[in-house]
């Protein structure tokens, strides 16, 4: 299956990652096939850093990693959706429990 | 604000559409800065669509329309979430409720 997904140009897919237990939505970050592999082997998630241009495991520093749950894809193959325990305090390097702490609108 | 964000190459960022109500994660889209001021300015979704090159308005066919509830965007500011009252019978244009119904790894 995961041969079958559909990667951008740059070879990545965008990966949601939900809390299975609150179902908050804590970050978005991008995978590459090796890495979605190395999450589905590990059970952790890894990412590549596009700014960095490196592979990275979530909580490789701060030891906040994500033990996946449940990995979903969407109807046209082009968008992850893994559902993690969160380790820690939380997901945002800011310290906060979920990257998506500010808002627009109410 | 929503000069703020970081839009991608194709001036792009990437939009997580969350349930409001059950916290389900429904689709991913795209918005450029003109479909995210459509959206704010009207209350309902509207996205760019990168295989058709055109705005599209969530439900303009269907009439499963997503009324915006709040709009938050992430650390890096290269992401959007939007907790939505979803319209109708779902997201997802193959009749399920969510895109993401079908699993990798359980």
């Amino acid at each position: 299956m995961i041969l079958k997904l559909k990667y951008n140009e740059h070879g990545l897919i965008p990966a949601i990652i939900q809390d299975v237990n609150s179902n908050e939505v804590l970050m978005l970050a991008y995978m590459n096939k090796t890495s979605l592999e190395k999450t589905i082997e590990t059970g952790k998630t890894h990412f590549w850093s596009r700014s960095r241009q490196k592979y990275w495991m979530k909580g490789e520093t701060s030891g906040n990693v994500q033990l996946v749950k449940k990995i979903f894809y969407d109807c046209d193959e082009d968008t992850l959706l893994i559902k993690v325990e969160q380790v820690g305090t939380g997901a945002c390097h800011t310290g906060n429990r979920t990257c998506f702490y500010r808002i627009i609108k109410t």
